[in-house]
């Protein structure tokens, strides 16, 4: 059945014959292959233009930044798959890229929201007026804050501080680090609460400054948390910690449901 | 419950406190991020070290050579699972990557144990008779060699020749790429059939001749496909082809089960 | 690192030792093997109690009538992805469950809060007028109705329709599924578009008015789509169609990309 | 480009028109929508018949034993999935399905093709003799025997012999189920360890005595834990526990990579 309006049949991905691969209109194999940078294919491929040196840098330490963080429930929910079904790498993959969501890893896309609408409602008053009015409203109606607090940093993340400092060092600091930096600083004083800019904030406005697209802004952690799976699933082939894990779990968690008269949990 | 062994209990990937983030041992605020490449970090999440020029060049050649290829099946499932659940760009990426599998793109892998056997041989006779050997196993087995032939490149696959040039480039081409040129000349001979070497023989040949590990395999196409799908899901979201995909798709099939009287399947 | 508030540190759907399962408080092999029927355990699961005879009839009929419907974008990501990785069963068939989302398939969620602000809207007016009220505040707001209007059964789905006799016949038919009727009658009216109820909004109305759990919804859809998903991958381990699919679907999309001088894609 | 041989371009699953929807032939709104059961239709989507009384309650019994048995990975993978990313409950059912693999839960069809090997031979030879062989042959290979053994569950697993008894109460216990038993016996003699047959082997000895088709075996564990998921995913939304899980399971690992002068890890 024909399910939505179908107005578009085309795709200007790539192309290719018996003989060449078309990437973005580029021949893959004698102008790409051996001569660029992956974080450049990654770039040509969203974008379609290979990116500048300051768009490469920043991509690159967009990345980088994101990509590592220790056995967060992503990653041991990739560890637990490749204990439980060997055979599937990619499954394993798969089931920890589907916890980079709104919560955790994935909030990028949503924070990249967020700076978008105060740079557009600065352009009618300053930046700092921008980010305190939005910072209001997010309080009024109960919402979080995509982009800031953090369990763990809780003064001030490093890897934000740092990729801002890239993006300067880069010359491509502009109107959505602004933004980002505008609400790191009226939001405690709204909230009440020291929730200082994360790397999900300052991923989307270091990106969002070099002319990464605000709709692949999800993307971004996506590649990067699968650099971090891979090596994770090569220690788990190689040193298994998955049953470890969920053993442990397990075991922090009491049943509270009935129990029928005799009945003895067993010992975790 | 406590299933296996677990005798490890440890991780060496990562740790941190409020104010550092360890990565294979180094801060990842003051050495990594806005120092290294994206692909730096990759080789330094799975191997613990830093590349060399050489092994960057190579690994930088994989990924670019084997992100995309058009609108293989897992592109297309990726994006008809965002167009009928766009609010989980990740479940389309995990969905895509599922189908990085023994089959599709995630040859790598298994062509890499194929060319581990070969070399491992061949310190005890030749390449060639190595090659020759384990080709007419697999031919009495019935076997698919997997990494060679392709539906599309059947003289050869461009990009498997071009890799192995950056490995010549680079200083890194060994005894893997050997042993896959190796099978390279005799396949065709043994089994009377048109497979030449394609992508998934070629990149496990120059990785592991540059040190990658070889359980680690399965991983370079993932990520590589995690930047195309990444691509594709952007195009989704501006220029939607989902449905046409799978409208097109559900009209190249007959329904050939049982039928009540009188009932005619509607038009596709 | 603790993410979250982490206020609850029970579950109380399973225990065991080791000569006894525990599931919602019944020993697993004493009262329910071979004594209740898999619908009955999905109740019991999920609200915790046995289902009646009524609540039984009712999500059997709702699981039964949502389980298939041809080569959906579902099924078609489902049985590529088995093409392309059959090695993991598992894998195919949660590539199909990602695409049961908010657009298809998924939208029983979405409809059953729609229904749930019918109904408590209704207690300080009519049926009549809260759903009036809710569908000019959706056409307002340029929103999609979720549970109404179907791309093939434009008149009237009959699925829906049978569901809600099967509720009347088991004596559940209540407020929420004259909600759903409600908004049936005025929805064609309001929007001036042949929008009928789909069975994703049956699917809500008959079970909220048995007492299934709101917030477990989307839960009957994905478990009905897994017994398709198995048929159709048992289908697909023995007259693949797979690679066609892929096939028919590649040649319905054109590249409009840019194209060097010379190339020449391939015939499809 | 065209992949495979795609020798079949037809499915006998579904097809429909306007007003009418055929599954397996019959029409699903006149003859199976509130007049099957969910378990009836599961049998008929899977082998393309209603089932007989016994294979209904050989089913329903197979499925009721293998959906639950408490924190197991694949639950915990997916409530911590759901707390990371709560807007797409089919990612966090698609992780839990991910960990049905080879090792825990989706054991159930290599435990079926062993099944299949000894009641082959045992045509020429005893059942014994068939089951004695196999089991020398797995432990010469240093195999392990899919379906027997369990980490709880030591002396016997409850659902196993649970399942045997409704196989002969329904009159279908044969020649799948004695092989099953014929390697009970003998297993622990032969490998000197108290493996006892569990519900993996137990659900294919029942299922294939009863007509449920091999290759479709996996499917079972799969639809099954497709509703326990449900619960634990509608508990996680009501009262989360997933970042405990993850909390717990991180403070179990110890880091044990390189450390730079002066750093200390957080309390975990």
């Amino acid at each position: 059945m024909k399910i939505g309006a179908q107005a578009h049949r085309t795709s200007a991905i790539s192309s290719s014959n018996e003989a060449t691969i078309l990437v973005r209109g580029r021949d893959l194999c004698a102008e790409l292959i051996g001569q660029i940078s992956f974080t450049d294919h990654v770039w040509l491929l969203i974008t379609g233009e290979l990116p500048t040196t300051a768009q490469r840098r920043v991509l690159d330490a967009a990345l980088v930044a994101i990509a590592e963080h220790g056995l967060v429930p992503s990653v041991q929910a990739s560890r637990m798959t490749l204990a439980a079904a060997p055979e599937a790498f990619q499954g394993a993959v798969a089931a920890g890229l589907l916890g980079c969501g709104s919560v955790i890893l994935g909030a990028s896309e949503e924070a990249g929201h967020l700076l978008q609408e105060v740079v557009t409602r600065a352009e009618a008053t300053s930046m700092a007026t921008a980010a305190a009015d939005i910072v209001h409203e997010y309080k009024a109606a109960r919402r979080h804050m995509p982009g800031y607090g953090h369990p763990l940093h809780k003064g001030y993340d490093p890897r934000a501080r740092r990729l801002l400092e890239v993006a300067k060092e880069a010359g491509t600091h502009g109107r959505y680090a602004q933004a980002a930096e505008a609400i790191d600083v009226v939001l405690p004083q709204i909230s009440g609460k020291p929730l200082a800019m994360n790397v999900s904030a300052a991923i989307p406005a270091i990106l969002l400054d070099a002319g990464y697209p605000l709709l692949a802004l999800r993307g971004a952690p996506l590649l990067a948390r699968t650099a971090s799976l891979i090596a994770h699933l090569l220690e788990e082939r190689t040193k298994p910690i998955g049953f470890v894990l969920s053993h442990a779990g397990a075991s922090a968690i009491d049943y509270d449901g009935p129990v029928p008269d005799g009945f003895v949990a067993r010992d975790q």
